[in-house]
C-alpha cells in the first residue's frame, strides 16, 4: 500500500462572478482539494478539473460526508502526478453538489435554494470561477492544467481563456466542441429528470427527490460511458434474476444499469445534473472566437496532450484527434495519444497504467520536472 | 407517380396460440395486408415482417385510422418486390397496437384490457402466430421471408422454426441475437415508460396515457436509429429556438428528438412498446438449439441474404456479418450485402435504391422470378 498523500480541503469565496450570459452570481464558493506543496511562483501547480459527477477529491482518505476520490492511482507520491514535487489543486466546479455554489445553494433574493432559478452557466463560467479562486490563493500562473471528459473541456477553456497562466494542457476524452449526438444523449437524460413527478421544477428540497429521473439519466449515461465490447465481454446475454418468460426476468446488463442509477441517486443531485449537462452541451471552444482553430492559436507554442479512448462512444477518438490536429495547425506543440481499452469513455477512470504512461511522457516532453522513484 | 398496388387488409382469428412460456392465448387476431395475387402453391408469396413501431401496411393508399405504409418504394408493380408477379403478405405482429392481439386487447377473464397481465411473448411466438395465420389462409409454403430490424429477427426465426416452409430469407439490420448494449438501450426506454405517473402498470385506458414516458423512450430510440454523422451533417450545433444562456435555448437535434417523441405518442401505445422491446431483448436464434450455428444448420442449402447498414449503431455491421458467416459455416447459401449510408439503422426505411439493388440481386441468385419492367 503506497503512502497516502496529505490532502487539504478548503474553499474560497468570490464576492461576484459575472457569467457569460451577463448575469452576476454573488458569494460564489469554490471548494477545493490540494495535494503537495505549491512553489511560490505556482510553477509546480497542476490544476485537475473533474468530470460531470466527479468532485474536487482526486485522492485522499475516505472521509465521512465527502465524495470518494476518483484519481487516487494517478495523483500522489511517485505517481504520474507526483505530489513529492508537484502540487495539485482540484476545484469542485460551480453547479456540482459537492460544496461549491450550485442550484442547491440559497438564492440570496429569496432565502430558498435556487433550483431552476439558478442562472445557466457554461464551461467558461466554471473555469472563470476556478481561475479567480486560484488568483485569490496567490497563484496567477500554474504549471499545467489537466482534465478528462467535462474536465477536459474545462482544461481547454482554462488555457484558451488564460493563455498567460499555463503552458501545458492535458485533455483526455474530450472534443473541441460537443457534437450533436452527445447533446442528444444529454437531452434525453434531462428529460428523464424533468418528467419525474418529484422534480417540481427543481423545488424538491425537503421532500422526495426526483430519484427515478436521476437514476434513469444515469442508466443511459452509463451506456455511453461503457462500450459494446465491454458489455459483451462481461455479460453477453447472461440472466441475473428470474424468468424471461415473465416480468421477473432481468439480464445482467439491466441489473448493472439499475445499480449505477441507484448509486448516483445516493451521491448526486438532479438539479445539478441538469445544469452541468447543459454546460457540457454548450462547450465549444470556437464559439465567439472565429472557430476552434482561431481559438487554439491563443495556445501557439504551448504544449497540448490530447488523449482519446479507443472504445469511447460518447467522444469518439476522431473527435479528440481532430482537436489535436486543429491545435497543431494553430501552432500548438500538440500530440495525440490513445488509451487502448474496451472500457469506453470511462477508461480514464480505470486504465491507470495507460494514463500514467501518457502523463509521464507528456511531462518529459513539455519539461515539467517530475521526480521519479 | 407510379401506379399503386391494390391492397387487401384482412385478419385471421386463431382459436389459441401456445406461447414459449407455456401460457396459452385464446382468440388471437392476426391483422394483415396483402398485395398482388398468390399462386395456389404459395411459391410467389413473399412474407414481410415489420419492425418495432411498423405495421402490416407496407404499401398502399393513405387510409383513415390506418398507419402509414413504410415500404412503398420497395413493394409494388415493377418494384423490387414486384406485385405483378409476387404476392406480399405482411402481418401485424402480436403485441403491436395496429389491430392484432396485444396488451390493448381485452382479457377474456376480466373483460378489461390486458395491460401488464398480457403474457410475455417472444419473437418465436410472434412468428408462430403469423405462420398459423398463413396456414389458415391456405399457404403452408411461401417463396421468401423478408424483414428489417425486429422484422429481420422474425424472418430468421420464421425460417428456423419452419424450414420446410421457405427457401429464401432476407434479414436487414438484425443480428442472430441481441447483444447486451441493445438490451441496455431497450431497458432504459422501458424504464422511461414505467416511471411515467400515467403508466399505472399499464392500466391507463380511459385516462391520460403515459405520453411523456413513451416520448422519452422514442427520443432515445431515435438516437440509436440514426448516426453521429447523420446528426452532424444535418445540424451540427445549430440552435433552433431561444437563447442558450437560459432554458429557452434548444438545439436543432433536441427539437428533432422531441418531434419524433411526440409523433410516436400519436400513433403508438406504451404498453405495446414495453412488450415488443422485451420480445426483442429475448431474440436469440441459438437459445434452446445448441447455439446459433446449430440453429442455422436447419437452413442448410437455403438462400440467406444478410444486409448490414454501414452506420448502424444499434445492430452494427459486424453483428450482421457474423450472422452471414455463421450461416455459411452451417451450410446455408448465405451472402452479406451492405447499405452504405449515414442514416444509421433507419437506412432500410430510407435508402430504397440500395434496398432495391440488394433484393433484386438476391432474387436472381436464389431463383425467385421477378418480372422486370
Amino acid at each position: 500500500m503506497p503512502e497516502r498523500t496529505d490532502e487539504v480541503i478548503g474553499f474560497v469565496d468570490l464576492p461576484t462572478l459575472e457569467l457569460e450570459s451577463g448575469r452576476v452570481l454573488e458569494n460564489v464558493r469554490q471548494v477545493y482539494s490540494r495535494y503537495g506543496t505549491p512553489k511560490p511562483d505556482g510553477s509546480n501547480i497542476v490544476v485537475i478539473c473533474h468530470a460531470l459527477t466527479g468532485s474536487h477529491r482526486v485522492a485522499g482518505e475516505p472521509l465521512a460526508g465527502q465524495p470518494q476520490p476518483w484519481w487516487e492511482a494517478v495523483v500522489g507520491r511517485h505517481k504520474a502526478i507526483d505530489t513529492d514535487s508537484l502540487c495539485v489543486y482540484c476545484f469542485n466546479m460551480i453547479g456540482s453538489p459537492y460544496g461549491s455554489t450550485s442550484p442547491l445553494s440559497v438564492d440570496p433574493a429569496t432565502g430558498q435554494p435556487w433550483g431552476m432559478d439558478f442562472p445557466l452557466f457554461s464551461v467558461r463560467d466554471i473555469v472563470n470561477a476556478e481561475k479567480a479562486a486560484l488568483d485569490r490563493l496567490g497563484f496567477p500562473r500554474i504549471g499545467a492544467i489537466v482534465g478528462g471528459s467535462l474536465g477536459g473541456m474545462q482544461a481547454l477553456e482554462w488555457a484558451i481563456l488564460y493563455p498567460d497562466a499555463v503552458d501545458r494542457i492535458v485533455v483526455i476524452g474530450a472534443p473541441a466542441h460537443l457534437y450533436p449526438q452527445a447533446i442528444a444523449f444529454n437531452e434525453v437524460q434531462r428529460q428523464a429528470i424533468f418528467a419525474d413527478p418529484n422534480w417540481k421544477n427543481g423545488r424538491y428540497q425537503g421532500g422526495p427527490v426526483p430519484a427515478k429521473g436521476l437514476a434513469m439519466a444515469r442508466m443511459l449515461a452509463m451506456i455511453t460511458y461503457k462500450s459494446e465490447n465491454c458489455f459483451t465481454q462481461r455479460w453477453m446475454r447472461e440472466v441475473k434474476n428470474g424468468d424471461l418468460g415473465d416480468w421477473s426476468g432481468q439480464f445482467q446488463v439491466e441489473s448493472y444499469l439499475h445499480h449505477h442509477g441507484e448509486e448516483l441517486v445516493r451521491r448526486f443531485d438532479a438539479g445539478c445534473y441538469v445544469y452541468l449537462t447543459r454546460a457540457m452541451d454548450r462547450h465549444d471552444i470556437g464559439a465567439g472566437r472565429g472557430g476552434a482553430e482561431a481559438a487554439l492559436k491563443r495556445l501557439a507554442g504551448k504544449f497540448l496532450l490530447a488523449v482519446g479512448i479507443s472504445s469511447d462512444m460518447l467522444f469518439p477518438t476522431w473527435q479528440v484527434e481532430e482537436l489535436a490536429d486543429l491545435a497543431e495547425k494553430a501552432g500548438v506543440n500538440a500530440s495525440y495519444d490513445e488509451i487502448e481499452s474496451d472500457e469506453g469513455h470511462d477508461a480514464f477512470l480505470l486504465d491507470f497504467d495507460q494514463v500514467d504512461d501518457a502523463l509521464r511522457a507528456f511531462w518529459e516532453r513539455s519539461g515539467l520536472t517530475v521526480r521519479t522513484c
